[in-house]
């Protein structure tokens, strides 16, 4: 049936075992597509139905359905005209893991941050309504994002606008992992709470009932409803912020997503519906398991996915922060929402008093750290390089200006293989090193990984330290590891060389790999700590060259290269950085589009 | 009787009469020392009682108070030792008008942005908790900042958590300036609606009474006051969330405030103290209108603060805008509770359906104007520089990866007089030119402001202009104005001169007086457009140029001046920017501080 439906218009009409047999077709497909290429698995199979009841009941790309982060997207993707490509997903060219603008004009926003669209979404609202535009306009959130303190901001200033605003909250009591904080108990007890519409009925009736004592307490408001509604029945704390509130609706039934959908277009000013789904819904691995099928590699579809033995930098990183904690009772770790990415798991099981997960929450994450570090505690805040660009403020106002000690963790620092432009982490060294009292340093082995932890535990600074998805793997080379001063580096037949090339962190073989292309007398040095750079080291090894060749996989305004070349003043200088954002594709294939190969590199030299 | 205040040892045991008189001689010191130095007026004056009530109720530096933003700390100086030195309130090397760890241990925190305080409070109180230490954290903050995400982010994770952890919110109705949002809108029902308590009591009596309809409703619970509580009263937003919630309490009754911070006190679990107070209180001239005594420059106490004519950045910008809108009905405003302060009061009354002021909100401020730019309208933010610093990953991934057009106008940039090391808008420029997609314009004059935002209106990128607090004046020079492509330069005698300065904005006239008061042939280089740098046609100008000096009213590490010198590699070159965070002093005072009079430039040419 799938592959007759070209656009939404094909599904306005469906039989309810159409719909049914819609539902599974869009299981299978996503089931065999993320499989084969990864991708989001848990959290699109739970936003089937809801999906096709957006499609049924709003005009895209009229009415704009936005997704926030839109890893929950895939089922929209393809009733909006991507299934005959879906089998590309999250592939070079292919079709992106993320809502995307310049893949379909379905998708409104290119989106891959949590917490934007409501803000985004009332925006457009807001446009619509000044321009006289009947669009609706709907935001799709999971309950993870109102952990989030932007979508609180949004909210905040939704109250009042009669606007053509719908929040789709799609609460899977989960998100990524367990969800967090007091918010989150509050929806399991609105959601578990059956009584609460029956409550209100009953009471209403029983006090209408008692003419001398209920009567009066009805009095004070015109109409009975809304007395009985403000004093007697617990308010809605989406009510209290000045929304419209619709819900618990159940996520997978079409005919009450229909009431409740029309019911809330209805409104014409900005409404929340409250929907309960279950996360992984359709295969029985995802069904046991959801936090573990959020995100998955390529996996056999029979056998589920399979437990990982592999080191990792993640994996490395909780293994350092266990073994240092046994040492030190002050080591604490804070992430937000990223545990099991940062490798985390084990620390989190070990020390549970000393691991604090604050949800999608970095700005809180960074500030929290800070109060721990005042009060004398000693923390490593773990993120993704990608989500730490949200905490700049913070990391300056609250703990460089504070003169507090801390050690930022950046995983999925460099390219980042098929999640996409949303989620490369190439800038986080231009962003942080504005930022007096700061160090950053980029290991290429575990064992520099180690030496930066141990490092930073001693320092009074803020220590940032940034690693690459994936693994590290040995390779031989003939270099000799030097430290200077603060600074960890290694240098290669540098003395003897007319040309060398500077480069950091998982480049460095690819540079050592272009140096053996070429055959040629060709230095090599690597830096570990990016900031601040120790100049006169780096301007002694150097007297001989002439030639700098700067190798870098970070995004070049404002980065190393930029910081290191201004020094060099007497040499001819090349950099090589990306200068540009980057889209998804596989590892290599990035690699190869911003000329990183060995095969590239030596040609250019 | 405050002379004899040394420390708040000292006010452990005052009469209700001595109360009265400490809380006049403390409103009096603070209308003196501000209407002389300039500072924060009605906020102080509203947090006399409250101040005096934390240092009775609590242990400074032992337990910690934390002020947020901290704007209103003037009382706690008073009372923890710093009344004798009070009269060099925001001069250099005096006291600071904001809390600040090197002055005093009874300052925690160096606070200057808003809605920091729980997450550091927090932070600190599980420190404190961890450690075995019995101290309390007191976190105080005022309405407004109730607009920020990060404080919903930290209430968010104090559910559950038995720590000694108070939250005192200073409810004033008023913020900055008036409040934003559905929240505020929520405090005003509490605030106003006299009948929660009452009416809870009373249900409470008439349920128990009816034998046999009310105590089935009343048995589902084990407590019958809970049961009550639970079905029948609305719950408090605070509570949803998992917080103790106590008040509101009048803010200005000692006796009031002392039995709620000693419940509060008693709860040893996270609880939120809504206190009301009244803005300004003590100072008719403040009491009538808060908001314009919010912050304030040195005026006459007797006659208030007169309506000033001046023009100045913000207020040429403001005209800019209601010029511009008249012309083109799609044009947008939005701030962050920084209506006034960026020049908008004017374009607020005229095109109110067209401007947006979010509350403290930064992040959701640039979102929803990328929504706003999404649906076809040309929307400009109005920020002041050194909260825009919360703003990086909006719009690198709202704005810039969807290649929408939005114009930030950073007000306050470069040095900051009088406000301190939190409020220097010093590093915009390094953080901003690291985004794709990005433009950046450092107008001097108010021409070159007007072709920077025409230019802004007709881009269909990121167009960032930035400028300093206070005004223009004209001087005379002897240059010639450059139109390069997109770029707008000028320049002075660069042709012929072997050395040339390059600069831009408000340092160009010292540059120009410096290069006078030498009397030599040396070139002068104004950039109005600061990125991306027309780097060949500066190349160009500056090929007979030996020597260039870099003065950059900026922080240094990835500055104009870095960006510019990797591509003058024959030059020999020298730069002059900002190498730290900067303290508070007066302009004249921070120029000095960085090497930046016409004497000290001169002298190192």
């Amino acid at each position: 049936m799938l592959e007759r439906i070209h656009s939404p218009s094909d599904i306005k009409t469906l039989t309810a075992e159409e719909y049914q047999t819609l539902a599974a077709e869009i299981r299978q497909t996503i089931i065999e597509t993320v499989s084969a290429n990864g991708g989001h698995l848990a959290s699109n199979l739970g936003m089937v139905e809801a999906t096709i009841a957006l499609h049924r009941h709003f005009e895209s790309p009229h009415d704009q359905i936005i997704f926030d982060v839109s890893h929950q997207c895939y089922a929209h993707k393809l009733l909006t005209g991507r299934y005959k490509d879906f089998s590309t997903l999250r592939q070079s060219g292919g079709i992106s893991g993320f809502t995307n603008r310049d893949e379909s004009e379905h998708d409104i926003l290119t989106e891959g941050h949590s917490g934007s669209s409501v803000s985004a979404a009332l925006g457009i609202a807001t446009a619509n309504k000044r321009k006289g535009n009947n669009s609706y306009t709907v935001a799709v959130l999971g309950d993870g994002s109102l952990t989030n303190g932007m979508i609180y901001e949004a909210l905040n200033n939704c109250a009042g606008k009669n606007l053509n605003l719908i929040i789709l909250l799609n609460d899977n009591d989960m998100s990524i992992s367990r969800n967090i904080g007091g918010l989150h108990e509050y929806l399991s007890r609105i959601r578990t709470s059956k009584r609460y519409y029956k409550l209100k009925k009953r009471t209403e009736k029983i006090l209408s009932a008692i003419p001398l004592i209920g009567r009066p307490l009805l009095m004070g408001s015109k109409k009975l409803k809304d007395a009985t509604k403000r004093f007697f029945v617990k308010n809605n704390i989406f009510e209290d912020l000045g929304l419209i509130y619709l819900g618990p609706v159940d996520g997978h039934n079409p005919e009450k997503l229909d009431i409740v959908l029309e019911e809330a277009k209805s409104k014409h000013t900005c409404c929340i519906v409250h929907m309960v789904t279950k996360k992984g819904l359709g295969y029985s691995f995802s069904e046991a398991e959801p936090d573990k099928y959020h995100g998955v590699g390529a996996f056999d579809k029979e056998k589920g996915v399979l437990p990982s033995k592999n080191e990792t930098f993640s994996s490395e990183v909780g293994d350092i922060l266990c073994k240092e904690s046994e040492k030190d009772a002050n080591i604490c770790a804070i992430t937000a929402a990223m545990c099991d990415g940062t490798g985390l798991s084990s620390f989190a099981q070990t020390y549970s008093e000393r691991f604090f997960d604050v949800g999608i929450a970095e700005e809180h994450a960074i500030t929290f750290a800070s109060g721990l570090a005042a009060g004398g505690m000693k923390p490593v805040v773990l993120l993704y390089s990608t989500f730490a660009q949200r905490v700049y403020d913070q990391l300056s106002h609250d703990v460089a200006i504070q003169k507090l000690p801390l050690i930022l963790a950046l995983d999925r620092a460099g390219l980042v293989p098929n999640d996409g432009i949303t989620h490369q982490g190439i800038f986080d060294y231009n962003i942080f090193s504005t930022i007096p009292n700061t160090e950053i340093f980029s290991p290429e082995t575990y064992e520099e990984l180690q030496k930066a932890f141990s490092y930073g535990f001693a320092s009074n600074k803020i220590t940032i330290i940034r690693y690459p998805k994936g693994s590290y793997s040995k390779y031989p080379t003939a270099h000799r590891m030097i430290f200077m001063g603060n600074e960890l580096a290694y240098s290669e037949n540098i003395e003897a060389a007319e040309t060398v090339m500077i480069t950091f962190g998982r480049l460095t073989k690819t540079a050592h790999e272009a140096i053996s292309l070429l055959g040629r007398n060709i230095g090599l040095l690597k830096l570990i700590q990016l900031f601040p750079l120790d100049i006169e080291a780096i301007k002694n090894l150097l007297k001989n060259a002439k030639n700098i060749y700067f190798l870098e996989e970070g995004y070049r305004s404002g980065g190393v290269s930029e910081k290191l070349a201004v020094h060099l003043q007497d040499k001819n200088i090349k950099i090589h950085a990306i200068e540009s954002f980057v889209e998804h594709g596989s590892l290599a294939n990035l690699n190869r589009l911003c000329g990183f190969t060995a095969e590239q590199i030596s040609k250019k030299l």
